[in-house]
C-alpha cells in the first residue's frame, strides 16, 4: 500500500538495533517531510563514517583516518603501563569524560557471549596479551558492564594473564551516586556490602 | 574526543524525532560496524524517498512518483461520497489494513496544536471543504487521535462544515479489544459508558 521508495526506507531503518516497525515509520515520515536537510546530512554522514573513521591499531579506540594511532596511547602524558579494558569504543569516551584517568585503553570489540556467538577468539584478547608483555603493563583495570557477559569476560582475562605479574582489577560495584538505598536492587546492594570500605 | 565523521553522524541521527544522545551513539556505532550494507541501503533510501514519493493532490495520501492520483480515490470501487479524515498518511494505511472501509480519505497533514504553531490554516482544511462540495460528500468520518489536539481538530471540522448537509461522525471511543476493564483508564471507561450501545 505504501510507495516503493518509502517501503525501502522503512525497511532500511528497521535494520537499526532496537527499531520496531512503528518507530521506523515515524523516522521515515520525518525524513520524508522534513525540509531542513536532516535527511541529506544523515545520508552523507553515513557514507563518510566508514571512510573517515578508523580504529587505532594498538588500543582499538576510534581515530580519524589521518591519524596513525590514538592520542590516548601516543600522548607522552598517558601511562602505557596501565590499561583500562572496555567492550566498545564509546566506553572509552565515557571514562575519558571523568578526567580522572591518565592510563591508556584496550577495546575488546564486545563481551564474551556464547549465545550470540561471541567467543574469546572473536574479541581482541591476543592483542591485549601481546600489549601486556610489550608495554610491560603493571595494571589492567577491567571496565566491563556488571552483567553475566561482563563477568565472564573479566574472568577470562584474569585467567588469560594468570602467571604474569600484572595486577588485574575490576571497577568497583556498589551504589550509584544519588540513589536512595531503598530503591537499590538486591544484587547492587549485596555488591555494595561485599565491597565496603573503611572510612 | 570522537572523530569528526562520527560526531557528524551522531549529530545527524540526533535530528530524528525522539532520539537522545545515547541512542544516536548506538545507531552510529551500529552503522559504522555493520558490514551487511545497512548503511548503504539507508543512505540511498533517504535520497530516493524525497524524489520518488509524492502526495496525492486530492486525498494527500502517499503515491508513487509515476501515479497521478491515489488509487484510494481513483479506483471506481471507492465511494467518493464518504471521506475518512486523518492526521497523517500512515493513518490511511492503518485503516486500509482493517479491510472494512470502502470510502476515500483526506489527510490533513497534522492536528491543530497552537502550542506547536499548527493552526487550521497550516492544515488541509480548505481542500477538505472544496472536496466536500465538489464530490457531493454525504459523510465525513473524523479519525483523529483521542487527544486534546484530536478533539480540537474534530470540533474545528464540524464547525467548518456547519450548515452543509454533510453528516459528520467520529470514530467510536471505548474499550480496546482484549483490555481487562480493571486496567482501563478512567477517561476511556467514561467514554465507553457514554457511547454504550444496545445489544
Amino acid at each position: 500500500m505504501l510507495p516503493k521508495a518509502l517501503q525501502e526506507l522503512i525497511s532500511a531503518i528497521s535494520g537499526l538495533p532496537g527499531v520496531g516497525p512503528r518507530t521506523a515509520e515515524r523516522y521515515a515520515y520525518f525524513l520524508y517531510q522534513n525540509d531542513t536537510g536532516t535527511g541529506e546530512k544523515l545520508a552523507s554522514a553515513i557514507k563518510n563514517v566508514k571512510q573517515d573513521v578508523k580504529l587505532c591499531p594498538r588500543t582499538f579506540a576510534f581515530i580519524d583516518k589521518d591519524e596513525e594511532m590514538s592520542k590516548l596511547y601516543s600522548d607522552p602524558g598517558r601511562d602505557r603501563k596501565t590499561i583500562v579494558v572496555v567492550a566498545d569504543p564509546f566506553d572509552v569516551i565515557a571514562i575519558e569524560k571523568t578526567s580522572s584517568y591518565r592510563g591508556t585503553y584496550h577495546v575488546l570489540g564486545g563481551l564474551i557471549s556464547p549465545i550470540d556467538g561471541i567467543t574469546p577468539e572473536s574479541l581482541r584478547m591476543k592483542e591485549l596479551k601481546k600489549r601486556t608483555t610489550e608495554d610491560k603493563v603493571k595494571e589492567i583495570i577491567i571496565a566491563t558492564n556488571a552483567s553475566v557477559e561482563g563477568e565472564t569476560t573479566a574472568h577470562y582475562i584474569s585467567n588469560l594473564l594468570e602467571g604474569s605479574k600484572v595486577k588485574i582489577t575490576r571497577l568497583a560495584q556498589g551504589l550509584p551516586i544519588g540513589l536512595d538505598i531503598g530503591y537499590a536492587d538486591q544484587i547492587t546492594l549485596s555488591k555494595a556490602l561485599e565491597g565496603r570500605r573503611k572510612i
